[in-house]
């Protein structure tokens, strides 16, 4: 079927405003924040409610037609742009708070809502929903389910999936599955919405959502400190853990080459520490009592200095304060500007294969390459690393590639701790994963979309012989 | 095939000591813990390894033959109780604790470890494993995986779902995937152990688990409130949530009904309180420093009775005080035996539509039966309530079953919580789930087990034609 069929198909059945093609689609339509092989797509559909998707995904169904989904294209996989031919669907028009559930501390929103709206809706309401990430005013609800979003306090509530209690989804051939679920407890069946959650739209689109929200904890106390090595900063983390008794809401490890190279090259960047150490941990506490939660913190951070785990250690006087050492984890996103060309990594590992790996990967490229920069920070309470990493040539970047996603796979690591798989990290997830579990994955793409319209050629890795 | 044959295969491809049948089968093996529908099995065998299940599996799927499979048959659904003609698949071999990862917090286990080895194991190692109930001793963790066990300590920890890293499973056709990620964060492709938590056996067979462990907090705090309303214990719920900054472990409500039931009932059962009230809550707060966290509670509690939400507290002075309010709590399973005949529900739905749904029981059972007794208590902080309901009369149970799940369906809730469906649930499914849910259930149980033989006949209701 030719363009114009299938674009008249959808007007036939949308309508004829509702199709956009060719100049109609605004460049933002053509490729996610990784900037990488932009693409126009064939039309551009703004579906306004569920049943306006479903009836897309019906006609596209019945066309064969391939489809890519798209939110706040916020994504670094590339997994919202378009490969040539696919029509776009983007959830832009399906935004909004529908319902705030103050006795279930549950929230129901629409998939194209902006993060950020879904946060101060429940701050408003007195609550926190606690997922947060940089891209919070662009990215989308939609897109933070598809993905498994994670960010920064993951270590205290867990990753989105954990946040999200119910959804509904539009299957590939347009049927629309309910599973707006409100209850913490519920085996009736198998829980459908895991199907959605992290699947990157491969397997249906998310249309609405009922979220977790959480008590708004008044107090946050907020600590850098400096540590001698690797295996004081997983002492430090249990201590914390055990002393705080839950109440970790943060514990970014900086490697000393990241530190500095972000307070020598940013505008305010400043450590409070006289010294240079091997190793920094931004830490936050949330709590309910500020006194008693500063004095409980202290009090650990005492004990971690006492027993040698840390060397230093600055708490903040001052949201000031506090502002000055986020500045610094913070800093990645001013300082990569400056670095490109460069890799971003998001890998994650068990916490004891981190020193091996970091060793590993530190020789290999120092082997390989006469001048290599590689700056090294995560949440390492949740297993992420991430790595910085540059040459200066953009001609080394598929080598860099290939060391850091073997290193990963031979320390038992996900070549994709929180950013996804999209296209750009497919044909490195046999680093992570086994053929068996590849081909099961193929199994329930080809049970739910078995023509192989949805987001096709994201994520599954494809079979020698396909695409 | 003859059962005859079906042996003989097995037995060629197993070994002939490795598969046992009539009179070598002990009772044990022919019902779980229901009681109910009790029937000896065609065979029964034990793998030793997954190696030897894959084996198992491939030769039951090479002949088109039903297996169930049983941990320790603790269940109350009916979902390891063999139907005729079935091979018992028993777990019991493939018990215990192949690793404990002190940096990552992990601990790897066969799916046929008892709860409580493995909660030993991770205290022996100054670890907590949080999931906890009544039939910790027998229960496995890989029936705990099956049907996502909840228990106790849910409102702090989540579902056995939050607790399971990564686990290993072997597919009705032999084949073995391995998926034993030890991160908290992976988005490296579709996270697939969410297939087999709370499938109930019915996707593939779980062979071993990678779990989270969390630091022992040395400190409870345990109170029992009583209180004026229902309302009033939403709005306790949601102001020690709020005060006690994620401390809260327990919040178990019981109805007056219940309470004095079991005071009255129980030998050495006592209340606190000198007058009877309408609703009691039992409170538990875990943490790291006995002075501050009883401190935080009182002061907690304080603000609750000053609000007029709590009408009397009694904080546990000793350990023996705290036994005594869990005795109230617990001592469901003394009073169970002096009811029968009695149905024990496990429902859930949206705390707000609790009230309600209560109300209509109540009037709909006193319409209906001269005499019926309805006690009422449950973990209302996960949304879930267990009623025990009886007339004395074995003849009402049926009329009894019908009209609680549908007052659950009508008030957006699920009829089974925490139990599972196995059989005996699986044809009320319909008041939880809609049509649209329950054939994406069956699009997945035919894309895994094309054949049908993994637990054939549980969880999934049967089209009109089937079974």
């Amino acid at each position: 079927m030719s363009h114009a069929e299938i674009i008249a198909a959808l007007k036939r059945r949308m309508g004829s405003d509702a199709v956009l093609h060719g100049r109609e689609i605004g460049a933002k339509h053509h490729v996610d924040f990784s900037g990488e092989h932009a693409c126009a797509p064939l039309a551009l559909v703004r579906p306004a409610s569920t049943a306006e998707l479903a009836q897309i995904l019906e006609t596209c169904s019945a066309l064969g037609q391939r489809v890519v989904v798209q939110g706040g294209l916020t994504g670094l996989a590339g997994g919202a742009t378009p490969q040539p031919g696919e029509v776009a669907i983007s959830m832009e028009r399906m935004s909004g708070i529908e319902e705030i559930d103050r006795e279930s501390m549950t929230a129901i929103v629409l998939a194209g809502t902006p993060l950020q709206v879904v946060q101060q809706a429940a701050a408003d309401a007195g609550f926190l929903f606690p997922l947060d990430l940089g891209a919070r005013g662009s990215c989308t609800i939609g897109g933070n389910i598809a993905t498994n979003a994670g960010g920064n306090q993951v270590i205290r509530f867990g990753m989105m999936r954990n946040l999200v209690l119910g959804l509904e989804a539009v299957l590939a051939d347009g049927t629309i599955v309910s599973s707006m679920n409100k209850m913490l407890k519920n085996n009736a069946g198998y829980d459908l919405k895991h199907l959605f959650i992290g699947t990157e739209g491969t397997l249906g689109i998310v249309t609405r959502a009922v979220l977790r929200l959480y008590p708004k904890l008044p107090t946050k106390t907020t600590a850098l400190c400096a540590l001698p090595s690797f295996e004081a900063a997983v002492a430090l983390l249990h201590l914390l853990q055990a002393r705080l008794a839950g109440g970790l809401s943060a514990y970014e490890a900086m490697w000393a080459g990241y530190f500095h190279h972000v307070v020598d090259h940013v505008r305010g960047g400043r450590s409070p520490f006289g010294a240079r150490h091997p190793l920094y941990v931004l830490v936050e506490a949330e709590g309910a009592d500020e006194r008693a939660d500063r004095e409980r913190l202290e009090s650990a951070l005492s004990a971690a200095l006492e027993s040698g785990v840390i060397t230093d250690a600055a708490l903040a006087q001052s949201e000031r304060d506090a502002r000055s050492f986020w500045m610094i984890r913070d800093g990645i996103a001013e300082i990569t500007p400056l670095l490109q060309p460069m890799l971003a990594f998001d890998v994650s590992m068990p916490i004891g294969e981190m020193p091996e790996f970091l060793a590993r990967v530190d020789r290999e490229l120092a082997a390989e390459f006469a001048q290599v920069t590689n700056l090294i920070f995560g949440h390492i309470g949740d297993n992420n690393l991430h790595l910085a990493v540059t040459t200066g040539r953009e001609a080394d970047m598929p080598k860099i590639c290939d060391l850091v996603y073997a290193a990963t796979g031979a320390h038992a690591g996900s070549v994709s701790a929180e950013h996804g798989v999209g296209t750009l990290r497919r044909e490195y997830l046999h680093h992570s994963r086994s053929r068996a579990e590849i081909e099961l994955m193929r199994r329930l793409k080809a049970a739910l979309d078995p023509q192989g319209i949805l987001n096709a050629g994201r994520v599954v890795p494809a079979r020698p012989h396909e695409d």
